[in-house]
């Protein structure tokens, strides 16, 4: 098939080699240039230029920071579309903005999946995403192809919007997890067990999460905190999270102070910092660290 | 070696067999003795109807609701236990506590361990439990031929305690997973993300949980809810994690929540639930059921 | 003036009745039109079968639910409205919204102020009323007149949306302020303490608020809970309130606990029920009685 | 009357001072002697140099930072104390432990109140303050001479710890009103709205409260801060404010997450900053000040 991509960051650029290494042909859009040409030259995939270089693609992906740049996109290639042409949103975007993309491409008579992923950057690398799609039935049949060339779990779970919520819930549920666990850990540390050997046992019981698994022995413990994944990113899904169990009307009060206490983190420790490092908020609070 | 057990209830009564199974001597002591008779005639034990006649035992396992009613055996049977005893409380216990009974034994020239468990009954019938331990170096080395028989992750992890202090923040975490994946997927169900579908893609995902991956796909989502372990205990154990945090002056914000919201779940659902049904607290907020 | 006044609820119909009183020619229009009817023959009012029948007005008032009513009429009145005229909306709005009806008025020429009132039925009764209000200076003046025949407190607190704003914040303060002190004082009496002797020296110490001063002694413990502002509304002002919040990018988990909560109560208590009633949650988690 | 006063804090010195002015015959005690001395010096007092100097006293006041210190003086000065002397103890101190120390004071004869106070630096000053007080009511009749001299609202509110316990829940609803205050303050100032402005109307509505009708306006918004009651003490009766709630089984959301964030706020400002300074907290996170 001949695609289009939208986005080379940490997770578009790998899965864009990935779409090319299974035999696809693969257009290439980057706001800087130079990335789209290295890309060409170590991939070769084709770097396109100008946005309407990808008019030609029947399926175009969007793997961009937020809705708002995929809305900018989208109305700026609008015009350019022809009836028919898929597009596929692997942003961590906004249910209800993502029903208003769908909207504005229906009426060139494109079809729109959300479909953001989850598995980090090295998920992307080895093509073993979960893939969480919302839209038609139908869309999600044609581009079943493609996806098979990015993850390995890949499930259609509703309309428009239901992948970019699902995915903001599982975001929030990671989130919480990670500032409970530095909550008990860092308690426990200053009572005299090793957090190495809290997270052990931990591991081996019903408390244990992707965060006391992964995250806490490979990055905070060592304190290296990788940068993977913007702790302002983060911050944001989890706001999405929120919106979403306020739009189907669910008090979520844990969700919520899970929200307002990682806009706390992004405020104090920095938009830019490592996700992981949200654990500094509880460290500063608790005056120690958990290693 | 000779050992003494007291408490034979969903916990303790698999333990205890296993205990005998692996060839020691076992002698079991329940409030009521039918259970230890009826433990007797099955697998071998010598049910005892007085305490005092566990004193002869080189260990004692005690495997009870609270510390409290450990505090009230440890005294009762203090006068006649001898020097070198070793204690191994497997209850899920109160750190504090716990070091106050340590005391108390101390006076006879007992030894305490705290131990307390995860992996809920099936565990405890197959012999796999985590075992999380407390106490002197010298005494775990002595108690480790006995934990062999219980379970296959054994980890030491500090003073008397701090077995009693991890579990706590064990059970915390847990009870954090559960109530914000409860908001989380009762939200996505009513914006018509069917909860199965949610789940599977979470549980590949950095969202997963041991409440995602077990609890809601075995217990919630078919509403059968078994009772294996009780709300009421459950609140007990979060509320023993945030005296954990309390006790080390690290502000958690997300424990205290937790605590809150089970021990209204609690009163509102009843002690005597399975902990899993605290979800129907998010459920009645939210108006609809996650399945 | 020639003022016209949409919406004869608990709180418009003794407004319209005091603009009235103080010289003003006022037309009145209610959805249910016997209550326009028996508001002109009590007080001297013309009432208005349509709504167009307002248009001579040289002011109009809007008294509703929430914003979305008043972009309703306001919609609707659009066609038919004069360049100059001043609509004032005393709905509790949200600012968002209001600004969207101010753009879509300004079309017509039409000046438009967010005026939110505080002081309940007594207050709109007695012309007491504090009044918070949004937008232009020059507006503001030219409504001085009128609002001098409603209330006694008259701020101008900034742009369009800024009377909204405060008034959002000032009833999510209220709303914090009565579960808190319904935590507190339910654990109180549990420890016996009178609810009343508590409230006798707390509103002597820093811990007093309207909601100590006033509506626990006046409506709680003699568990009257008299119908003067529904539970469903107030939960509204708090999710306003967080909007705000939310908005300026201030993390406000005290807020959000709060918005959380009252919207349980919403669920489980009763939207219609009175606000006050709201602590009748942490009664129900308490198991017992403020009284 | 014959009386003793140990500690002469911000609180304790013109208290002292109102005693003596009110004609009874006042000893004053004070780990740092000058300060007695100063007293005595100034008011006519007498300073005792050692703590059995009050012994003698018909009555002895204790005004001291925690429930420790009372426990401390009170093992010490026991065994020189009379059967009949009363102890009054005027420190913001724990229920609980106000009950161990009037069974120890009980062992000699010695008969107990708890008698917080509330109204400042400059109530005690004026002996204008409210003083809630726990205990036997003969007790409380035999003191009523004494607290005359010093406050005007004088409530018995229930025995030993009943004093503690409302003064601990008075405090905890400040914290929390400050705290959810400075929340919506900060994000109206965000959008415009002049937190002056903002109080000027929210004091005259049910949003209101001593944080917002005295702290903001004569404290915060000035950014003077003056010292009067420390952050770290009001931390701690908040931490007492939770006890009760504990104690009393009454799930408390918003008196724990008042509780977490004040002690987030102790660590990261300062014990020692006045406790209006906790209103830094939100403002760091905010990214602006309230003024």
């Amino acid at each position: 098939m001949k695609v289009g991509w939208i986005g080379l960051g940490a997770m578009g650029y790998p899965m864009a080699k990935n779409l090319k290494a299974a035999g696809h042909e693969v257009l290439v859009y980057n706001r800087t240039q130079a990335k789209a040409k290295a890309h060409a030259e170590a991939y070769g995939t084709r770097a396109v230029e100008r946005l309407e270089g990808l008019a030609e693609a029947e399926a175009i992906f969007s793997c961009l920071p937020t809705s708002n740049e995929v809305w900018e996109v989208a109305k700026a290639l609008l015009p350019h579309l022809r009836t028919g042409t898929l597009w596929i949103d692997c942003t961590s975007g906004e249910p209800e903005k993502s029903r208003e993309i769908a909207a504005l491409l229906a009426e060139a008579g494109v079809r729109f999946l959300d479909a953001p992923v989850s598995g980090g950057t090295a998920g992307a690398e080895a093509g073993t995403l979960a893939i969480m799609v919302g839209g038609d039935a139908a869309d999600f049949e044609r581009a079943k192809p493609l996806f098979a060339a990015l993850g390995k779990k890949i499930v259609h779970l509703g309309p428009v919007g239901a992948g970019h919520a699902t995915k903001a819930v599982n975001n929030t549920l990671l989130a919480a997890a990670l500032l409970a666990a530095a909550e008990g850990l860092l308690a426990l540390k200053k009572e005299g067990v090793a957090p190495e050997k809290a997270l052990e046992v931990i591991n081996q019981s019903s408390g244990r999460s992707f965060a006391t698994e992964v995250l806490f022995p490979e990055r905070v413990l060592d304190r290296s905190f990788p940068l993977t994944f913007k702790l302002g990113l983060l911050a944001k899904d989890v706001r999405i999270g929120n919106k979403v169990t306020e739009g189907a009307g669910v008090p979520s009060p844990l969700f919520h102070l899970t929200r307002e206490l990682f806009q706390a983190a992004a405020k104090t420790i920095g938009e830019d910092a490592d996700h992981t490092e949200a654990v500094k908020l509880v460290e500063a609070w608790g005056g120690d660290e958990i290693r």
